[in-house]
């Protein structure tokens, strides 16, 4: 019992969330202003949890252990704490503090810990960085935000093509700069264009005589500098690389992108994607304040109400058949709720597809016609299924055949509005996961309640 | 103007969507039958990209494609096609190519490969394998799914733990099966338990004489074979891992797993959260047939339609109501519109902040109370602007005071359904995303006609 116990409490541990306790004792040792405790308890922790911490814990709790411990916040943990709270804990830094931890970074770090910063602290970060690092970071800044040229780093490993592995192992051994992480050797000719690279590991097991040329992978992708990020992270995942070498537009070499940046990406992009679906800023974080959420949410509820009232203006058309018949101010909402989920349901397949770059001109109308397909059936379905409900209900089977029919168009007009509006978006260049929720539920609550109604007029009246 | 119309051409292929021209002429080889032709197209091509090729393009186009290709389909290709078509493609594949093309696989992704086939050909891969690697793939088969274990390659590089740098390159050397990619040297002790690991650039710049165990890298984790591996993608995220060893129950190192199977993870349990977020199942592909679409489809749609009728029924204890004001009838679904919206947005939030473990015990009533306040506000802010709305269309002031009071009563209720029915659904052992959306719009629909017809019964009736 006592084995199994301790079994399962190393499964908790084991899934990465922060221990609760661990968190409860932190907070006593602040709350006891008790620094000594506090470094015990923060030391032995990886700057990531370090960092998740300070964003879980509550402003005030966070602002007295800034104060009782910001001498020891490092590089790693302000690299790794949300954009919501960095100025925060960045002003919390003693200057001499926060000058050592952005000299430990490597340039791409600092690219990314200063992009979002106001002027002033973005200064004071670069003013702390030596001369040669400083201009590094100020040159990658001068590329588009979201291009492959913020994310590279710029401590590249190179070997000329000529060399052998005996020659490069030499090099490296004599070389006292190498980056903390590096997974490939790239070859370079004279005017600095990549040629190939070479792994690590290939360098490690072949003999000393071998050239490098003989061990060259045989697939190599270079990256333009003005490549965006979200199609560097597809190209990582899409061909498995590790670490990809970025050129300028003459095609030299002027630095790398390793896969754990592009994971990073990979992770926000879908992020943004998930709270897009759902009409909510793609910036959007637990420490935010009240004021901060609210200005993510209102613009699209703002969105909202002016869709809903222009729904309701297609109610208001038919007031006088509700008037005479009741029975479909009661039904009317679920055409028009059944419409938008099964246009939510199409719109994120094609989302989706968009975004892994699988539906494409080539298959287009194949889905389309799908899509369409479906639709009728998933119409046809319900319909029936409703058109049975409302007559047993109401005792009328025209009503029933009224539903049933506003059922088949709302659902064939929810698949095809699901896949178009994406579609449009995206060739008018516009992220197909921005406006597409509010658009395509729009058009089902018009046509849903455009056809129920217009055909009750019709028919039942 | 010719350079720059090159220069957007070279952009548009940089952003790594097949190329359409391409997808033509290779379905214009496979109707001519021009088996050379399509060779020429196709083996250039990465893997990935022959089968997204294949994925594209329709059913009778792919059977004619493999027809005349099926020769050349080697096991890179067969690992990255979809799920949706891989039984179709191995099914065309002579048996001597299957064989062979297993046989180049590693052990990871012949198990990926393997496991959601059918029995018999299952049988076939494993029967095409050498003895020692059949072993390995049906050791791995007896982890449970989605664990590490399945995740795993087996091939690991390994060095007693008091080897030198010089010891372990001239192993290296000598060694043979060493796996195409690996990041680490994994130092173990001698029973097999991993002690730390050590980097190749590492090993690479460090003088032959150096202890291995002067070079260790400082932070090592390893993960036990029973690991979720959405757990483990998380793992690999939060803490920047490259490769991290697998240990058994009695901490025996087995296995490596390593970033790029990590980052394939991440992209998935994403791919699921978005898809379950819109009612789908999480397993959908743009090759789908149309019965296979509406498996996906249909039962999510048969919730909702459930949950429509019950909230149908709440409209028609109001059906006097209705008849003596049938404004009522077009105002109505704006609230229940603005509570699903509001209601998704906070949920869509809530489901992020648990899947990245940042929503915990130590945050979770502060969170819920800043979702309760905002819920609040956005109430007051839209219940003025609807109240204001009302009262202009119909010219009733009290209609505006009801509409008002039932949208801050139903965006509160929003917000806390948003936040807590993910919460109760995660501390109930299920998938927050699964069901959340249904019961959120179930219960602000419910909730808005509820207050609102309520309401205008008690105060305009």
């Amino acid at each position: 019992m006592a084995e199994l116990r301790a079994e399962e409490q190393d499964r908790e541990e084991q899934d990465y969330s922060l221990d609760t306790d661990l968190v409860d004792q932190i907070l006593e040792a602040v709350h006891a202003r008790d620094t000594a405790r506090l470094t015990g308890l923060l030391e032995s922790l990886h700057a990531a949890d370090v960092a998740d911490i300070l964003e879980q814990i509550g402003g005030p709790d966070r602002r007295a252990l800034l104060a009782l411990w910001g001498r020891e916040i490092d590089g790693d943990i302000l690299s790794e704490v949300d954009d919501a709270i960095r100025e925060e804990v960045i002003e919390a830094m003693p200057k001499d503090v926060l000058a050592e931890a952005v000299r430990e970074l490597e340039s791409d770090d600092v690219v990314d810990l200063i992009e979002d910063l106001e002027e002033p602290q973005q200064e004071a970060i670069l003013g702390a960085l030596e001369e040669a690092d400083r201009a590094a970071v100020q040159q990658s800044l001068t590329y588009p935000e979201y291009s492959a040229g913020r994310l590279m780093q710029r401590e590249v490993v190179t070997a000329p093509e000529h060399w052998t592995v005996g020659q490069t192992i030499d090099y490296l051994r004599a070389t006292d700069w190498l980056p903390d992480q590096f997974y490939h050797v790239i070859l370079v000719d004279p005017a600095h264009h990549p040629q190939g690279y070479v792994t690590l590991g290939k360098l490690l097991s072949a003999k000393r005589a071998t050239p490098l040329r003989d061990i060259v992978e045989d697939s190599f992708r270079s990256i333009s500098v003005y490549q965006e990020e979200a199609d560097v992270a597809y190209a990582f995942n899409q061909y498995h690389l590790i670490s990809a070498p970025v050129v300028d537009e003459h095609d030299r070499l002027i630095g790398v992108i390793t896969i754990d940046d592009a994971m990073a990406v990979l992770d926000e992009e879908h992020e943004e994607d998930f709270l897009r679906l759902a009409g909510v800023g793609d910036e959007s974080s637990l420490s935010d304040t009240v004021p901060e959420t609210m200005r993510q949410r209102l613009p699209w509820l703002g969105i909202n109400v002016m869709t809903a009232i222009l729904v309701s203006g297609v109610i208001s058309l038919f007031e006088g058949t509700i008037e005479r018949l009741v029975a479909l101010a009661v039904l009317m909402p679920i055409v028009a709720s059944m419409g938008g989920n099964a246009g939510t349901q199409t719109l994120a397949v094609a989302v989706r597809a968009l975004a892994t770059k699988s539906l494409t001109d080539s298959n287009v109308w194949r889905v389309v016609r799908r899509e369409a397909l479906v639709g009728l059936i998933n119409g046809t379905v319900f319909g029936l299924v409703m058109g049975l409900v409302a007559w047993t209900w109401f005792g009328r089977p025209e009503l029933g055949l009224v539903i049933g029919a506003a059922m088949v168009v709302n659902l064939f007009v929810a698949a095809l509005a699901g896949i178009l509006v994406p579609l449009g978006l995206e060739k008018m260049g516009a992220d197909p996961a921005l406006a597409s929720g509010t658009f395509v539920t729009t058009m089902t609550d018009m046509v849903g309640f455009f056809t129920f109604l217009g055909l009750a007029a019709a028919v039942l009246l």
